[in-house]
């Protein structure tokens, strides 16, 4: 479509309009460093601790190993993980501790966007300008994200979750959502009521989207076009659901949260994360397995549980890994 | 002390009937994966969270950056992280995009035990067998873990948490145990009492023991202690209550759990880690920075929370970085 | 073929064979680390100088960048360079150096053998042994190649070069051998009658053979190929005339050194490796730019030349990057 | 001293006054990328290779390994070596090859300056400007240097090598001139009579300083002094030299070439460098190990001699590893 945002439209003048509508820029004062994070209080932290009933616990993290998905985006490519010494070593003999004791060490170079992570809110700029408003060349630097790096969310993440099985509720084949399919707010408020009343959506919940292209590329053992080429994702015209709705974050199975390619005739790279990152401030989550909580959820009808998804605290990360737990 | 197991002996002798007391082999079946982590069901993780009440959340993750306390050992060192692009760069004008899109992302190069992490159930070795009585030589190659690697524990370590702080408890100025000091069975159990009801531990709780070693170094800033050289831990002789006590796992707020140097007279390497890890089946953590959370205790005196630890899925990796949440 | 030695047989038949005529075990006594290098003494060296005539040097690496030709092969990838602080940054203002100072610096992550590199004689066994007869097991340990690492030939590969073109002397399009073409002994002794006198081969020289395939894949951009699938290169039969002429080395613009596929009916990885490294004694390099080198020879005529070419000494390294410089 | 410039001043005067005196700006064009490289031509590299007299050649790298020289400079350190399979691995049954094959591969994470390197010419600017008055952020970019990267001299650095060992010119206890030790013009001078008829430096020489320094820490076993705190090294006052003589590099045993702390009252950071790199465009040289070179030179009387040093063609590189061989 030329124009997802509802009329007649370029993509500068839909950028435009979705700066206008849902820049939250000072919402949380001038030093914010949590964006819509700020949505979870304590309050919602301790309602989501009460959706786990059962225990039953599903990590969400694609598994981390060379042969992973990870793009070749700017080198990008996968995490290589290395041994410093092993069991084998140590059988034949090259470790050299008394009291036949034994060890093995390992050490790991990794693309911070290359497994389940969320972009940080120093990892797209719009305008020159990064999160609440702040010039982008004083907030990302060579040094990292100075002001709103990966290590000042280290506790955030904690909330109620909510899946929304997009993949399922359109009844797709095999659940999986074609590559190129833009989900609007349609589509998601069709899911929800689908999915009955576990799948309401309030203030602060973190929302997993499922399109089930994970699945479907791990069916056939090719990542080839997962990081780049087509892939269902949200629509530019989501934006204004996932502004209104005040979630603290969204994630999907996808590389990339948005659909690819870019719903407008102009050439453009990520519009969704441009006005959602630095305008809305809110987390995007890239590369969640959801499948065996999806499973989880159509066997109950249960689509809401807790979800603690806190990343590694690398001081100034942009991209921010991290093992997913949800528990229902 | 020349026998920390409680008679005159060895540590041939110590380590033999440590061995024999201890060793959970075949416990939960020759294909186990998750050593006391089994420990864990879905009753427990339920009753777990109940214990979020207030909602307050603690992240234990210290923060990852170059200058941070990972040790030189095995050229391990400190994560580096660099910037393959950055707000700086984009406002120089180096990455050309349209419509005001700009981006930065990141890398990480990262010894696995170079922050707060699991030790794996590969890292150690006893007299050639890794845990569950299986060979080492089968069990760790140069490609990693590949029978109990991170990946296995992925939704794991999610339980009952209980704070143990053994420096306050035991009245020591600034609430810090000197270099050296091995935390008993007796010091374990007088902070349980001193701690009160909340503080009882049971089946399958994850277990966090604080020293005060961690903050001692960090108002010195100086991290050149904190890898080598003494620091308090818990004694061998603590081994019968780690084992007794079925608790999936232990952490610290030390380098090592276990004391350094080691009580024995003859030189050995790391006698708690080699009964823990590959007779036990038991989880140590190290460099947990449980500061927020130990001064959170001691203000309410509740030293029991819901505990979500689960590590990077690194397939294969020994050494598992997590961020570990607490939610009281 | 079936039998590239010259008789019938199969893959274990010509492998014993060529043990049996080719290994070079203990020639240079029980301690050697330096292989064919053994053959490059004082007065070669200085032989070799005399043919830096007109002083014209030409480098013989190829660029090391994130698009590069590295394979994925065991994690391998290409180099990944990234800033530690760059001029944007300086301009930035983020130094805070005084007087005007300012500065960058950088790191490289990067597999061994993802540019221009010789194969350390550590780098292929042989039924469990390595060069020299060693045991591979107490050869290359998880700390490196503990016997013939890169740090021992630090001061080797000085000597004459001689450059046969094998794709220009053998009149393909372009100068290019196609795929799967065995280079055999014939056809290297008819490039070296095509070349003339100073293309003839003589003890302790470095032979560098063109096949052409690595301008080719420049010439379309496109490397997919490069690192593996069918590729031109030195034919098993040609272990005769490696061995037999004494040479110091061997090297091609290609990405294995041998031909792809194997020339046997059963399946093998790297036959010609397997004799030539640890039986030979014989060090390959790959990954050899040869265009401007071959263009300035058919030019003049002229193929003999003055070789630098000692690799980065990093202790226990068993591929060694290098920048091969040829002067004529 | 206040004025190693000669007279009275501050840092900023002698700044000035040096940039006035010895900037080459524009003296080899706009576009150029080689700096005092351009004093090298074929004849001179052909005269260079004539030097090459008996064939005994040197390689001047350090050996690259986690217990190296390496700063912790920016997260410096020293390279890590790790291993993606080994021989213990091949033996242990891992790999699965047929035919009796196994193999060892490789990868290395490394600062670019933790070994033996050239500075390139984006390695340090001066009041906002590279290397031929060009705009430092237009030059040195996430992305590296896009101008005057290592790529852009890898034929370079083949020249007549000349050693000026002040340390025992200076008749040093053990050769090795003390910490803070400014090497000036006259010392240079002195130190090449001293050594005689070969020692005379000419336009397009390397010249290779010698302080001993190198060789002092080694003895002792300890690093810790080498990176930073007090070093010899050449003076402010030698740019005179440095820039009079024309030379194309100049290198030194030392990790900073310059001698630490800089002369001036005022603080200031490398005020050599910020002359000699981007104002003179001269390569300087660090952490060259000069020992056996120069133990040679002192046998024979013969200070000259062919010297290659390539680095490793890292596209933008900055730091530029290299192993440089001295031929005799």
């Amino acid at each position: 479509m030329s124009d997802p945002a509802g009329g007649p439209g370029t993509v500068e003048e839909a950028l435009a309009e979705a700066r206008r509508k849902y820049r939250n820029w000072g919402r949380w004062g001038p030093d914010d460093a949590l964006g819509t994070l700020n949505y979870i209080d304590d309050a919602k932290r301790a309602a989501a601790a009460t959706l786990a009933r059962t225990g039953r616990a599903f990590s969400l993290a694609v598994e981390l190993s060379r042969t992973g998905p990870g793009s070749g985006h700017r080198g990008g490519g996968n995490p290589v993980h290395t041994m410093l010494d092993s069991g084998v070593e140590a059988t034949a003999g090259a470790q050299g501790y008394p009291h036949g004791f034994g060890d093995a060490d390992d050490v790991v170079f990794m693309p911070l966007r290359s497994g389940t992570h969320w972009d940080g809110l120093g990892h797209v700029f719009d305008n020159a300008l990064a999160w609440n408003g702040r010039r982008r060349a004083e907030v990302v630097t060579a040094a990292g994200d100075r002001v709103t790096g990966a290590e000042r969310q280290a506790a955030g993440f904690v909330s109620r979750g909510v899946l929304l099985d997009v993949g399922r509720a359109m009844k797709r084949a095999g659940g999986s959502l074609p590559d190129g399919h833009a989900i609007t707010d349609d589509q998601l408020e069709a899911t929800i009521r689908a999915q009955g009343r576990s799948a309401r959506v309030t203030r602060g919940d973190i929302v997993l989207v499922r399109t089930g292209q994970l699945a479907r590329c791990r069916a056939v053992g090719d990542w080839a076009g997962y990081a780049s080429g087509p892939a269902p994702g949200l629509s530019f015209a989501s934006l204004a659901w996932l502004h209104g709705s005040e979630i603290a974050a969204v994630a999907t199975d996808t590389f990339s949260v948005e659909v690819r390619p870019p719903e407008f005739d102009a050439p453009c790279v990520a519009p969704l994360h441009q006005i959602a990152i630095p305008n809305i401030g809110l987390f995007l989550g890239e590369l969640f397995d959801l499948e065996a909580l999806a499973a989880d959820c159509a066997a109950d009808g249960v689509y809401e549980f807790l979800l603690v998804a806190a990343g590694l605290p690398i001081v100034g990360g942009v991209g921010v890994p991290a093992n997913p737990i949800a528990i229902k």
